[in-house]
């Protein structure tokens, strides 16, 4: 099973930015972490600051891999273009938020995205990835 | 550890009630999968159609478990008053939605309690319950 | 041929409060007159301030009843539960409203259960109760 | 006792327009139906696409007619003159849609005639009109 | 000076509709009030409860009078259409409304007339024909 | 009989201020018309840029006059408190705006007075208030 | 192929109202340079200032012509009737506006026609109505 | 006298709840208190988690006590039901709040009780019970 | 121990002004009847029609008085001005409203001043001064 | 003449992407019958998923072609930004919709482009393209 | 040169008000650095509570000064009456808040004033008076 | 001192663009003057019309220079993303808008970068620029 991890713009800061909202850990160590957990899954990663990479990237995983785990941080607040991409492929998408985002500030708690994608969680910090990763592999079965 | 799961209002139908939404397995027959997937946890289970009866049962549990997972259906979007008790007591709450809350009415799209629990997981479901307990499991360790 | 009719918060006190309003008559006299009209039917009454027991109450006359009045009173614009209830059950609901909803207070335009009940009628004062069963009546020829 | 319909825009169309929604007998054959059935009373009908003709025709009946049922259709959610005609006149008119208006578009849930008119039902199809004339005659008597 | 009254719907009906908001005297009678007291002036008179009449009347009034009174009654609140028209001609068009909109239903609040007509007035009853017709004149002038 | 006209915040600069919209003559000037047009009414005139010292005039007017002609200008959009003085003094008093305030920003198309003022008129410049005057004497009478 | 073009309030006005909205040429003579350039078309014409001189020419357009060009000017943003008459018809309709609707006053930017109409353009001037020409042709092909 | 306290949702939390909120001593404890400062007056209390309880408690109260004191808690912003009870009976009813409801979260800051209470307070701590027997004790001499 | 009252616009009306909701006694009275009651407290007291002389006064009686007691009347609505005040000086002040706020215009329901105050009262008529002394006199011990 | 289409994100998909709404064909072969029908026109091509190539790609434009046909999809409902270089560039452009995106979500009922636009159609399919081209050659003219 | 400084409401309390917002240094002083850093220009300055000071204050600088910063804290989001008079003068008036009210409370985030001032800026703490102070004379030159 | 410029979307059309509102100098000229002004600061400029391009020098910046300049352009009005970046990072930032965009359209007056910036300017044309600098060299002493 090939599963693709997509982070949107500012997430190559995680580690830095925020802790006390993030976390301290920055991405690539947790995803070190979470191939060793789930080793038998195919783990792809991306990031990109720029909505049309994001949009790019969905659009070439539909043919290549199984599922798709999609944290647009601050585009899912305002980017229909990648609303729309997530509902023109086949290929299932799971939303991932680290932080809560419904109880910060009141423009995060509407997502785009949420409606498209297969499901949604958001608050579970870093573990969100592995939960939905969990999950994917179960429904995969 | 020990974990509760509170069902609310209409929960009690699942199996039943609209199965191109909620499936057709009905709760009792998925908790028992479930203990078998976590034997080490001592899941206890409560539903009710009444919003006293949840906020008596959170009241309770507070001393009583380690973390509750509430699945609160309608009164997520209309109890303050279950929120505060979230809100109110110390022990982490986690709040699952079987279907896509998004992807429906817009007056399901707001729940009073995302911003109160420690995190939220909603379109995963009957396994959205499995992974609110893998994500408590992993943070109690 | 059997109907339950249910009704919600404060209209026990039917008779008694805001008569300029509700009438002076209570309910349990005019169930009477109603059985008197509609001989041939059997008509069940069931009258609660809890949210909770009406909706006990109409999942449990799901399969025991043909069909259902309700007038959910001030529930009908706060209670999504309960329309939820509507929705998941088989058994055709009637909502019915003594008063004219509509012209009173803003927050009693919007009822909840408009959009899930089978059809609704408001401010036909008591007698809105005998044509919601002379409805009842002809539709289940 | 005489009673006169007025029906609003497209309403001619009934059987043709929309069958799913509003059935397939067109209201002259209805309305053959409604006279055998209520032989006691004197019912007229007149029907009209124009807003103004339904402001003539109420303030003509208002001296001629002992009630009004009316289907103003779509200018029931945009006409504040025809919601005045009603108020102007001393003659009740009770508010009657044929589909439920509650379950369709939201510009459909408003009418500005419900706040003005005796009382207002939607939602039991045709007989929604046989329902008005049995609560007029017996509110007559 | 010519000048042209034009009155919306249920207008005809003042003097007997709802008198402690718009007086006991019907507009005929105050017509011949109005051309006593300005005399110089000649002041026709036209009333219709069809929005289109009020348009076909004001596109065939701009050629043909000096300056136009407009009381549209309901039609200010909703009709675009006859705004459009008053945009359209040249012919100078006075707002009237008998009584004070300001003091009613919210709904009554805002008239789509008002930003295209040169000027408007409210409340002074129907004195304010008089008032628009003593502005008209001396601007005239 | 004695008319009291109060002019609100920078009605002072009339003549020089935006000419476009507000003509150039003064206010001074025009009352000595004013008063010249009326012989046999006393005209007093107040001009205050202070919300108070409306507050206070209008106090103070209350047993000195038989009418107030209020042009609060600016503070018509948001004084609550001028309009409770209105309400609450019984001289009646007529709202007067020289432009069309309609016609003009949104935040002008709201006045707190409207609804309190006896009656009001916007948008004939400075004969507004001789149509004031014309219809306070005929109402004298 | 048969096509009508309804025209609605105020359209009659073309060429003399607003010209810098709306242009120099009225409806008629273009109308010549349309027929002649679909001489293969035959295009009917009806411009009415009546909403329900609007419905009306619909319903009967249905039996008797292959679609229709409807430019229902002011009507678009506030006509439900004219919207139901659309939905309930069969012949494919087009909306067309000269100006672009868009770019004018905010409550011109909601027509109740677009969403059941086939299809819409705005601002193409007078040439929309050929290009509705140009793509009924094509698509009746 | 007699006086009913009726406390809402989590007020049984009282002493362990958000201490920074609402204190840290419980309700029981204050009651005694009052009792002692007010020897003269009979003081019943009750609290419960269901709003159809208050509800229950309202309708008996009214027929045994001389008034209310409602401390709704989260109800207060959702339940049209309870004010609907406080507007049915006769008995007089103040609402009190411990915290200052107004600075904080904005659904706090509006109450349905206000409208149909005698009067409100907020923001006062325990003490604002005293305040409203102070009260109470004078009105009732 | 010192207090200042502060009463905001019109309130010197008291007892002239809508007396069926303000009552008949003016202010002047009852701050007799006040100090009688309160005799270990000094109080002060200050009415003015103008904004920026509650703002003096505030601003003064940080420095010479324990508490303040205001009243804003319509100010209290529209007056951030004022609201910073109170949040500028360490000095507790209680809001007080004669009338009860919530059952009149909705534009009286909010209030700047109550978020920045430390508690506020509403709808206990006159006495609702002497409870914020009773309130204050005992917080001060 | 030379002509630029300019596709935004996601139309690179066209024949896959949800064909009950974009039909079937992509736009590669659409682009060959373009050119073929307008032989006399060059018509340039360039789509991009990135609001920024959009941007870019306009600018250049504006000093190479003679109009521009733009369907930014997704990005015509949250771009500014390219609404603004729209605005910034003399070259003519026509915005193109394939879907009426009246008929879909509302938040797809507005465009920041239409406003800007020269002209704006939407729902007349992949032949919409054409339909701009035949406009743009007949105003060349 | 010559420039007036005009502050309103509270920011006499410079220095001791929410020094946590506004710094601890009074106005007085920063004035002094002012006149020392700017020593060619001639800075006059005005503080006053009273809106009403303020217009007068602004009429009578437009003849007197060649620019005018206005720092008019809380009026800048209530007073429409204010931003008349800064359009009705033609001297040039720069805005200037000490604090980003883009960061602190919503109601503060508009401001009457930046649309007819020439110029605004926001939360660089006292030395915005500088910068503007700086632009002006750069301006002037 | 290090400071970068980044200006956003269509700002490489400085000179060109809407003259009327942004000026006839180009950028480029205009970053000559600047550094002619400050000579002891080193000022690094970058454009682009890629959100994702402004987040990525932002990063890349916020270890390289001291300050950073920011002029997002319509970015400033859509792009939550761009304020996470300025968030994330520890440099200040100061936003600066060349034209005065509260005078401008509605939806440029909110601006997602206003409150995570150190402070914001706007309406000072090119000489915003220079303000800012002079700021942040004073700051930085």
């Amino acid at each position: 099973m090939k599963i693709l991890i997509i982070n949107g713009p500012n997430l190559n800061l995680l580690g830095t930015r925020e802790p006390q909202i993030y976390g301290t850990s920055n991405f690539e160590n947790y995803l070190g972490e979470l191939r060793q957990e789930f080793k038998e899954i195919n783990i792809d990663y991306l990031q990109s600051n720029h909505e049309g990479d994001l949009i790019d990237a969905l659009q070439i995983a539909a043919d290549k891999v199984d599922a798709v785990i999609l944290n647009a941080a601050a585009y899912s607040h305002t980017s229909i273009a990648l609303a729309d991409t997530v509902k023109a492929i086949q290929t299932p998408v799971v939303e991932v938020h680290i932080s809560n985002i419904f109880a910060r500030e009141s423009f995060r708690h509407h997502s785009y995205l949420s409606a498209v994608c297969k499901a949604s969680l958001s608050g579970f910090g870093l573990r969100g990835y592995a939960m939905a990763i969990y999950y994917l592999k179960h429904e995969n079965n």
